[in-house]
């Protein structure tokens, strides 16, 4: 079984979007990252930190999920990051209204023992030098690391952030993030530029848009699903990154036509993750659930077709 | 052979893209449509009007791609619809800057003899009282019809385009539009309500996002080809809906699984339309590169999922 090492936030979210509101739940993108990625049968682990305000419960989730949390660290006298943000008509665009960086401020995060061998590895979108210092943690490269970033560390870490690229395989980004990134407008040159960085896959994320997947020449896309109901955003793109890792972890291999399969899988966790509230529809996600959807998207892509 | 009636408009356009622009140079609905279907091989004839402006050379190169123009009807003292447009960094986004309606204010369509048993019918984008006046001249309902439109008809005839659109099968209808013409957000609601006004087939564009066939419960999608350099979108949403039907004709295969065979050729198509401006590209397209593409469709959406 691989091993899978996540870092990122754990945090309370409280999201509000035009179907409704939530009050301090449990969110952040090691979270989602990490739910996602449980769908598979990957020994996951998780490198975070909380305060003494983050329930027993939410842990007791976790390792449930078999997700170990030995490299979660409780600051007892902290507060446990806090995000606020509210979603519009169009959920592609949100406010963030608080940011409470809290105990994450002082971060200085360490690779438990068991996961100094990671096989895979996942950087979800933090401070590139917490990333940096994960990967520094690690003696052997692992078989694949992924990324995630967003614009806040391309306008205020840009230095510490290449450094980081030049250390991973994947980089996972939303489409005006990459057109940041690379100073280009068309995604097919903003991706080119971007894997000129370090990483030799690219993925853009577009939100209910699809992804895409750039390696070399080569270009896949994995469309959203399109829903009746779209509740919550608030961690699909993570979701997407733990589908997308936990795939490649579970089949060991990582050849571009394997990643096709695996960005269809972020995007079919994905399409679960926003139909409700939080994390309430990963927490109850069956392998089923999984399987029937992919069906969907296979009906949604695939053809046949007669030569004209 | 099947024969394939296009409505529409036929214009100078004069367009300003962040990489150019072109003074008076040929457009209009028909002209795109007529110029994508013309790839396959259809008898296709355009029902629209010029004025004593119009270059015998354009009638000309229709003629040369084996489109029929004896339903183009030559006003000489008058003058041909003249549209103004400009295009922002973001392709997505156009303002038009001039409308001069000309010849197009009193159109009184005819539908040539020879087209009144026409297998396929296109109704381009047009006042929709325009549109009905064809589907009344012709005798025995076509195999099928395809019906485009925008927000500017439902702002103001909106019981005229009810009234058009329950006599057709396929209506394509850009993301926006379809969110207004049936007051859902949701484009998979949308696609039910607007079936409900008439076509079993709802084709939702989305432009360099792509495109949706949405038929009963079934959902099919297009990705548009990501490209390095987008040079004009005029007509790209014509393009595609003639690569649609011109496919269908071809095929005389209305099944939804051929459908999504139509919608991708209409992608195809549409791919091509962007990389000059105007008409250029399309003028001078081969069968074999459309063939060639039709293989980087395949590369970007076809997977092989190995079951996790």
């Amino acid at each position: 079984m691989s091993k899978l090492l996540i870092v990122g936030t754990i945090a309370f979210d409280a999201v509000e979007t035009p179907f409704g509101k939530t009050d301090k739940t449990l969110g952040g993108a090691a979270t989602y990252i990490a739910l996602s990625a449980s769908k598979f049968d990957v020994a996951t682990g998780i490198v975070s930190v909380v305060g003494g305000d983050f329930p027993e419960g939410y842990l007791e989730m976790f390792k449930s999920k078999g997700i170990d949390t030995t490299g979660i660290e409780i600051v007892k006298n902290g507060k446990t990051f806090f995000w606020k943000g509210k979603y519009h008509n169009d959920l592609n665009v949100r406010d963030t209204l608080t940011t409470e960086l809290n105990v994450l401020a002082d971060f200085n995060p360490k690779v438990p023992e068991s996961f100094k061998n990671t096989d895979f590895l996942m950087l979800g979108n933090l401070h590139p030098n917490i990333q940096l210092s994960i990967i520094d943690q690690i003696p052997n490269r692992p078989k694949l690391t992924v990324l995630d970033t967003m614009n806040f560390w391309m306008d205020n870490t840009w230095d510490e952030l290449l450094k980081a690229l030049k250390k991973v395989d994947v980089v996972t980004i939303n489409d005006e993030e990459a057109r940041q990134l690379s100073g280009e407008y068309s995604l097919v040159k903003a991706a080119e530029r971007i894997s000129k960085f370090g990483p030799k896959f690219v993925v853009i994320k577009k939100g209910e848009h699809g992804a895409l997947l750039f390696h070399e020449k080569q270009i896949f896309f994995a469309p959203a699903l399109p829903l009746e109901e779209i509740f919550d955003p608030t961690g699909a793109g993570d979701t997407f990154a733990g589908g997308f890792i936990g795939y490649l972890a579970k089949t060991k291999d990582i050849s571009f036509d394997n990643m096709k399969n695996a960005v269809i899988y972020g995007s079919n966790l994905a399409s679960f993750c926003v139909e409700k509230f939080g994390t309430r529809r990963m927490e109850y996600l069956s392998k089923e659930e999984i399987q029937k959807r992919l069906t969907q998207f296979k009906e949604l892509t695939q053809f046949e077709i007669a030569l004209a």
